[in-house]
């Protein structure tokens, strides 16, 4: 049973779980136009490559909804502007360009169609782009479920959940969650995942939803955990993944990679072949978003720096394919050279 | 200049900087008994092993001063509670036991002496404590300044800055005071260091007062700055020096000396003599104190992760000797095998 639903579209508006609020309120936004839409995916209030992808094709549908003309060329010409607009709400995340162009396509193949009709079919598009979604997720939490050895604690990084997704499962989280029903026993370890604690809001939030044990640690502490073999396996989810498998992941992922080496523990990806883009040969090619210092200086509006100190905060870090065990997706498990297992998984081959 | 202080005694009083108010309010607070200087070593008024070590020197002055009888016989079997108590506080802070044992010989090698003299005694013992620990971080700084290139980015973790001290320089961060007292035109990356953020608090405050550059980090940044050749060597202070060169220090340490291993970045460990424990064959014999699930659970007060979610918060790790590459003290600097080189540097061969 899922108790809670990241985006829902119903009667013309967009209805998402607020993530900023999480875990203290459970507390639900509506949007009825792109531009606050928009607006929620650069605040964060959604946040996940896949929940970002399905909710810029909703922003593409409140924004056709909102041009308030008959005329197609007129339309489709205003559409640029929602499309330009829902695009630079995230730059890394690869889902978000994979929504929009289905969006897009829409648009271009149905070429002197009514305004009316065109709206209808973009709505159709993204519900369908939704509902395909939920049931990637669902195969990849069965590939991925093989991979987890019952009894083990396996770390996770970020939150993979059905928040960061849509549907029952998720990416990283789901692989865990399947293990889970299967009777494997787990136990998951949650890293906080400074600046934004994502980890310690959102993914300990959802197991205690699912009754999945958790125990939340400082991402600091992953070392010293995988020295005493407390962890046995990390899995984590990707904003893009390279053609060669390079992964873009949320910032701290290289560090666990690192260490799952040091210890000799196998370190999982899982995401949706949407994920993959093969016009980045290398993670060298994918833009790394740098965000809002404040988001290191305080801490949910709590001053935790000096007034005007110097801060990095890149949002993610490229983790080099030959740390990477294997990676998980809806078309099975891709094992290195990714150069050759990725266009298998992805049905390229 | 030094422009703070982290610990005076004046007046029959222990002033000590409030280190948990910092950088947001640079607070004095007041100690007149043994119990409350314990509770604030405990509570992290002030933290650092040094600093603590001379806190609790002064806390036996506090605790002989509170004890109202000219009997010695009494007097002593008083003080025994004076000392259990003040060594329960940090149980991993070797100084701590380090300044119990140089203040009990006073007692000890002072038989017969009446109860007005030894309390003189120990007073002057806690004072000269202090004066050598000054002197010994100012040497220790001199030691370490000749390992850090100029130009360089160095990453420390925690805070071993004249607040986890005395005097004018501190441990690890001592060192990069000097280095930048020398001209060598270094920039500190300072890791926030959760769950209690020393580095976003304290060692920003420090060098920003310094006025020697400085960028905050979360600490899962690391790897990733390290693999773009941002940073260029990590420095970092102790808890406790096994014998054999395994080091106990703040959660996190053995992370970010398994990411030096892995990018040929050397890892270097500051420290006075007196955090060597010789009795301590190696890091496992060290106790790892476990602190509050509320300092990972919470910020500043401000509830960060569900309502009782299970939490593991050890405040140390452990780093084997072998991703060491130097340990410096006032005695100078120790390579491999540190089995013989701590001895060297320790005055004991």
């Amino acid at each position: 049973m899922i108790q809670y639903k990241t985006i829902e579209f119903k009667d013309g508006a967009v209805r998402l779980i607020d993530q900023r609020k999480l875990p203290i309120e459970e507390k639900y936004n509506e949007y009825r136009n792109h531009l606050s839409l928009g607006q929620a995916i650069k605040e964060m209030v959604v946040r996940g490559a896949p929940a970002i992808g399905i909710t810029a094709a909703y922003g593409v549908v409140l924004g056709a909804n909102s041009i308030d003309s008959d005329d197609p060329s007129y339309f489709k010409k205003e559409m640029e502007e929602v499309f330009e607009f829902l695009a630079s709400t995230r730059p890394t995340a690869v889902n978000l360009f994979w929504a929009l162009d289905h969006m897009r396509k829409v648009l271009e193949g149905n070429d002197g169609k009514p305004v009316s009709e065109l709206k209808r079919l973009l709505e159709e598009k993204a519900n369908s782009l939704h509902e395909i979604e939920v049931n990637i997720n669902k195969q990849i939490a069965e590939n991925g479920a093989s991979l987890i050895n019952p009894g083990d604690t396996v770390m996770t990084h970020c939150n993979t959940g059905v928040l960061a997704t849509v549907g029952e499962y998720g990416t990283a989280l789901g692989v865990l969650k399947k293990a889970h029903e299967l009777g494997k026993k787990i136990q998951v370890m949650a890293g906080e995942t400074r600046p934004f604690l994502q980890g310690a809001r959102l993914t300990t939030w959802e197991c205690m939803k699912n009754e999945i044990p958790v125990t939340l640690i400082t991402d600091n502490m992953a070392g010293s955990l995988m020295r005493s073999e407390k962890i046995k396996s990390v899995i984590v989810g990707s904003d893009r993944v390279a053609a060669n498998g390079d992964v873009a992941n949320k910032i701290g992922t290289y560090s666990l990679a690192v260490l799952c080496k040091e210890h000799g523990i196998p370190f999982y990806v899982a995401l949706p072949n949407s994920t993959i883009d093969f016009n980045s040969a290398t993670g060298d090619d994918i833009p790394i978003e740098q965000r809002n210092p404040a988001e290191v200086t305080h801490v949910f509006g709590k001053q935790v720096a000096p007034d005007g100190v110097e801060v990095l905060n890149p949002a993610f870090d490229v983790t080099p394919n030959q740390y990477v065990t294997a990676i998980i997706t809806e078309g099975g498990v891709a094992y290195p050279p990714y150069t050759e297992s990725l266009k298998k998984v992805a049905g390229k081959l």
